[in-house]
């Protein structure tokens, strides 16, 4: 049984309305590595609603936003030999995210989320993440990670 | 007392979990008129962390997507010769929504979005938001906004 990417992050930054295990309230979304890629699953509640019988956009942006940071620290864990899972998962945050909504995307059934790094250097990532429902993509995101900045860690 | 934008959106299409007042687990955001602006205020609830003291990305992402839409709205109706009140508002929905994340966002206080649209024509909106904590501005979005097409009319 692998480790969701989110379930390695530090236990001071696991609250991530998002994605972390500490946010009971929260969405609790978890990433898993599947070869070169980063894959996760979702299922909207009832009120994930945008227009009846649609995924709220904001949630689509939000899932797409925590996987992309996931994305970033699997792709951080193996730039430095390590498997993830070896050790803690590097902590990343956005610096800019954009998403294009190609199609409504139907509530009802889960969502599945696919993610690549397209490019990466010490300072940051750049991820490519696509959104499907039915094995149709209605969303695509690009999104830009950097390492948490030490300002934002109050340990 | 003016009525919010949200507040106009025909009863059928009110459930966004952003913005839609159909909608009593979603966000409940409302956005007004203000000049040439569209103004909102929103206060983050405790759960809405991204690392701990920090507003999530997904909220804000969430907020301005929202308030673009409500911009959009806006101007349609001012386009069409009514001032906004005057009749139920128009129902735009988010072709592409990019967020720059230009500092963190404290938590605990209120947030305040400006959005002003940059262009128009009957196809769509190009609306620039920008997101402020306590008087400084933390996060800008440009969003394209489109009139829902009659496919996710679900009357």
């Amino acid at each position: 049984m692998r480790a969701a990417i989110q379930d390695l992050y530090p236990d001071d930054f696991a609250h991530c309305f998002g994605c972390g295990r500490h946010n009971a309230r929260g969405h609790l979304m978890k990433s898993f590595v599947d070869g070169d890629e980063v894959v996760a699953h979702f299922t909207p509640r009832p009120e994930h609603t945008a227009l009846p019988g649609f995924v709220y956009g904001g949630l689509i942006a939000s899932l797409i936003d925590c996987h992309a940071m996931a994305t970033a620290a699997a792709a951080a864990e193996r730039a430095a030999g390590r498997e993830i899972g070896a050790a803690e998962a590097p902590r990343f945050v956005t610096a800019a995210l954009d998403v294009s909504f190609l199609k409504p995307t139907p509530i009802g059934g889960e969502l599945v989320l696919r993610a690549h790094v397209t490019d990466r250097n010490e300072r940051k990532a750049v991820i490519t993440v696509s959104l499907s429902a039915n094995d149709v993509v209605t969303a695509r995101g690009n999104v830009i990670a950097v390492p948490m900045p030490a300002s934002m860690a109050r340990r």
